[in-house]
């Protein structure tokens, strides 16, 4: 998988990818990520990549020519799947949309910032808008980076133990059961006495009952979508 | 406001509060945010902060030790409001969540990682548990930086032109309109010559119009909300 980031601060994106799980698929080459400052694409000598919008109002909105020149750029060198917006309009983003997104082969992910961009490169442009929940961040940058971690930590060979991902919260629509690790006992609290049993049977259905309960205390609407 | 982030990879975390706004909060002194290694709490040679899961199964779980250890004295230098857990299967950040944790003196933000931590920190250190989204990440440290930024902005003087924020999406569960900025036509596609026009009521109606029917469209559960 290749991933192509269109941003104003790649510096803001530099240490998300440089650590943990991200690092380790990049450094085992199954996945190149890419970072494409939209300054460069500017043809003027302040590199301006924003003006004030139209109409008046707070913000300033990102304008479309750079975009459209790193976008034009990037895809006279390859053919993409999708050229994700990072947005807080667009669909939220959830386990089912980074299980899809995580199978295509090369995507563009484009970072907004200030109030947004200019409505005609999302008119012209993006083909999938994606928010990662329903609050304001200050760009787009992080959102990404989001979307990336959820996705790459998806592709087979990425997670040491491949069962790992499949036990998350929200593969089965349902949150994960409670774990426990050592000391059996701290400052009197208690490991559950079943998880010592031996008995993985017993275990497995206690974690799926704990995992039910947790999902119907905590988010009843996610076992309607089961 | 003074924020102090749990985690075991500190250098993850490091960029996001070096750009932008972050970093601009934080050098005008509006918000001071501390990391704090959690391998710097353990005990043993090794530092070692996970172990196995009880009961068998994959994915290491965070001890509850060291994250005691680093709590306790954190909070033996002051008094925090809150000590907020990342997790998926926590309450989910919107925007008034975000409003509130932004009114906060001291918040503490734990990170997990790995499958999670020991289910008896959440149960006795633990006072609220934030979900980002319905997705999986491989920590909680994108999250708490997520959270960070979403609460950070809100903050007055950090956004340099307040009423910036309150016309972000979600404020009053509308999303934003399309903006657009120069030029004003660009390959064939035109800007709205309404907003050319100068007259701002108008303007306003339109955008108004344009956050109604775009929030209808794409997110009415939000209209629902209202």
């Amino acid at each position: 998988m290749r991933i192509d980031i269109i941003t104003v601060l790649p510096e803001l994106l530099k240490s998300p990818f440089e650590a943990s799980i991200l690092k380790r698929a990049i450094d085992a080459n199954l996945v190149e990520v890419h970072f494409h400052n939209l300054r460069d694409y500017t043809s003027d000598n302040y590199k301006t990549i924003d003006d004030y919008q139209f109409g008046g109002g707070a913000g300033m909105v990102m304008m479309i020519e750079p975009i459209d020149k790193c976008i034009t750029q990037l895809q006279s060198e390859r053919k993409y799947d999708e050229i994700i917006y990072m947005t807080p309009d667009g669909e939220t983003l959830n386990q089912s949309i980074a299980n899809q997104v995580s199978l295509k082969e090369n995507i563009i992910i484009l970072c907004g910032h200030y109030k947004g961009v200019d409505q005609r490169v999302r008119d012209h442009f993006i083909t999938r808008e994606i928010s990662i929940g329903d609050y304001v961040l200050s760009g787009g940058e992080l959102g990404a980076a989001v979307l990336c971690d959820a996705i790459i930590r998806l592709i087979p060979g990425v997670l040491g133990n491949e069962t790992s991902a499949l036990t998350d919260s929200f593969q089965d629509n349902l949150l994960a059961p409670p774990i426990y690790t050592r000391p059996r006992e701290y400052k009197g609290w208690k490991v559950p006495e079943l998880l010592f049993s031996g008995n993985f049977p017993k275990i497995e259905k206690w974690r799926e009952e704990q995992a039910y309960e947790r999902t119907k205390a905590r988010r009843p609407d996610l076992l309607d979508r089961k």
